[in-house]
């Protein structure tokens, strides 16, 4: 009943930013007090029991729930950024997007790997960003990662990409 | 004590993002499930009775702790983002950087005049970016404006350019 009402929050944006998209934004969602609040309570519970340690964030979108859930679970935030936005040593990955590829980065020393990870951003479509991430958090040798998103694109199949083992959870899905 | 501990948590990167500039990288500072707990608790504590009820984060770091603020204090979150990001209707501000000009954009929609609202970001320099987000506020009619930075750069003397009568908050300062 309540991710019915979160989900009904969620503004779509039809030719977004090209035609033939439907655009799913989340700041309709984001500015209610109301909705803000119950989205924290039901992801906080959703990873209350697994010891996580840090979350790691992708810009822009993944800034905003991703240190919310790291307060609220007692854990670190660490960012995810586009090349040439974090200044100490990086490791990065390209990935593919629509047209040519694009490129994220992570601090060398933003986990160790003992880390417990969840990594966040706000939409799952084709899955290549998280790819990018989740590749990121393993250079670094962490052993137990999570992934969440808010939404999920069902007709992408961004979830198709993940590996088994690998424990991806959405909230809303379209 | 404890604001001296957070201070001593941000790392200096020399020659950043150019020769000559003295990078303060927050990453470190939020890495640390200690300092994110402590950061949120002195920041709601200051806002508590100011019966806020928007946060208004800048993008991309100003992401961070203003979501976090908004759950907190029991607001909403609006995110003031580089143009073309943002998909409905906005009011956009233009401001001077080093080389040129950039601008900043809400959606028209984001706010309403009664609202009470908290603008954050992360580094007070030379406020261009403060001015023009808070100007953006003022557009949608908004009459009360706290303003929040987790870092003031001293020397540059961005505080200056605000009114007597805006209240500018910063935490840690260099």
């Amino acid at each position: 009943m309540s991710i019915e009402k979160l989900r009904n929050s969620v503004r779509n944006i039809p030719d977004f930013p090209i035609e033939g998209i439907q655009f799913k934004d989340v700041t309709t969602l984001f500015k209610s007090a109301e909705n803000l609040r119950e989205i924290t309570d039901i992801l906080t519970k959703m990873y209350a029991d697994k010891g996580i340690t840090k979350v790691v964030g992708i810009e822009s979108r993944g800034f905003i729930m991703g240190p919310i859930m790291a307060v609220e679970l007692g854990a670190g935030f660490v960012p995810v950024r586009k090349p040439g936005k974090l200044p100490a040593d990086v490791f990065e990955e390209k990935y593919e997007k629509e047209y040519g590829t694009d490129a994220i980065q992570i601090h060398k020393d933003a986990l160790s790997p003992d880390d417990v990870v969840l990594i966040h951003d706000d939409l799952l479509a084709t899955g290549g960003t998280m790819i990018a991430a989740y590749n990121l958090v393993k250079k670094i040798g962490v052993k137990k990662v999570y992934i969440n998103f808010l939404i999920e694109l069902e007709d992408m199949k961004g979830r198709e990409l993940f590996a088994k083992d690998v424990e991806v959870e959405t909230l809303i899905k379209f």
